[in-house]
């Protein structure tokens, strides 16, 4: 998506440690009319695939959920993380590392929130090295439904993570996937 | 909003702790066509307001924030609580009371995203003590920003935040208020 990968070069900032900041507009602030153009082009991705759930994972992948969730007019469930009081019954669960915090957390969703009749459509603001979709895909699974996809705003190609969904047979869109970065330039997959 | 206090009623579960469980429509699943009524809703009641941001606190407010935004057409800022390792730099913070979990957190924006031109409308999902929307307030008041109103989905009218905030002078529009629930029954304010 030409437009994303403009708002990137334009508002990102690379950090140590492979982290991009796009505050400005995918987390913290919301670009609110551009979050529904990136909705709109994960719809026109997915449209034929008779999606009938979006789940994504809290907090930053809510926003990018809702708005793609706004042109398949089904429901989006987020993944909770870690332990949560207010989730309580019967769950789904999988275990996921998290780079960014070098800590290990459970994504959790109540069983019934995801049933086998679901065609899921994974959406997060970014994919690196897949282990949140991975665990995502894993509760999918064990909910005995459907993934049709995974589609991430942001997908850092160079962390392999989407590759090795697409290896499994997974279909991966990512709307800009960044192959290099660095403090001077950021290079996307063509 | 008659349509919510009936989806309250046919979804909603009391639970013990003044608790009010809607995972079915507004947290964790999310009822997108629903929310986005909402958020209809909240752009009528406030669309005069020239709003120029609207602010909520992760997660669970971010649905809600992104439906309303959609109609105003402006950005979403949500605060992220405790600490982040993806916030760095020059943040607005304020102290929270979460009686839901009973401990205290912080509520952090980066400076970077409000500012003192804005005219800012808090959002959220539910309204009940009352302190997470104060310290939101108090974030925007740090900034030099205008406070132009507070919308919940959902006020707990028996724990009253809401009236707090209103005796403060603040403009408090909740879509549906609580008087009283219990296993029974659930009461609306008129």
């Amino acid at each position: 998506m030409k437009a994303l990968e403009e708002k990137i070069i334009a508002e990102g900032k690379v950090c140590p440690g492979h982290i991009l900041k796009v505050g400005s507009f995918l987390n913290q602030r919301l670009d609110t009319d551009f979050l529904f153009e990136m909705g709109r082009e994960i719809y026109r991705l997915f449209e034929n695939e008779n999606v009938t759930k979006i789940v994504t994972v809290e907090a930053s992948g809510i926003a990018i959920a809702m708005a793609a969730a706004f042109y398949f007019h089904v429901p989006a469930v987020f993944a909770k993380k870690g332990k949560s009081s207010n989730v309580t019954g019967d769950v789904y669960v999988s275990n996921v590392h998290s780079y960014t915090y070098n800590k290990d957390f459970n994504v959790i969703i109540a069983k019934e929130y995801v049933s086998s009749d679901d065609r899921v459509l994974i959406v997060d603001d970014f994919l690196a090295t897949g282990e949140a979709v991975t665990g995502l895909a894993d509760i999918v699974k064990q909910a005995g439904a459907t993934l049709v996809g995974v589609c991430a705003a942001i997908e850092k190609g160079f962390q392999k993570g989407g590759d090795r969904l697409r290896e499994k047979g997974i279909r991966v869109e990512s709307l800009a996937i960044i192959e290099e970065m660095d403090d001077e330039s950021i290079r996307f997959r063509t």
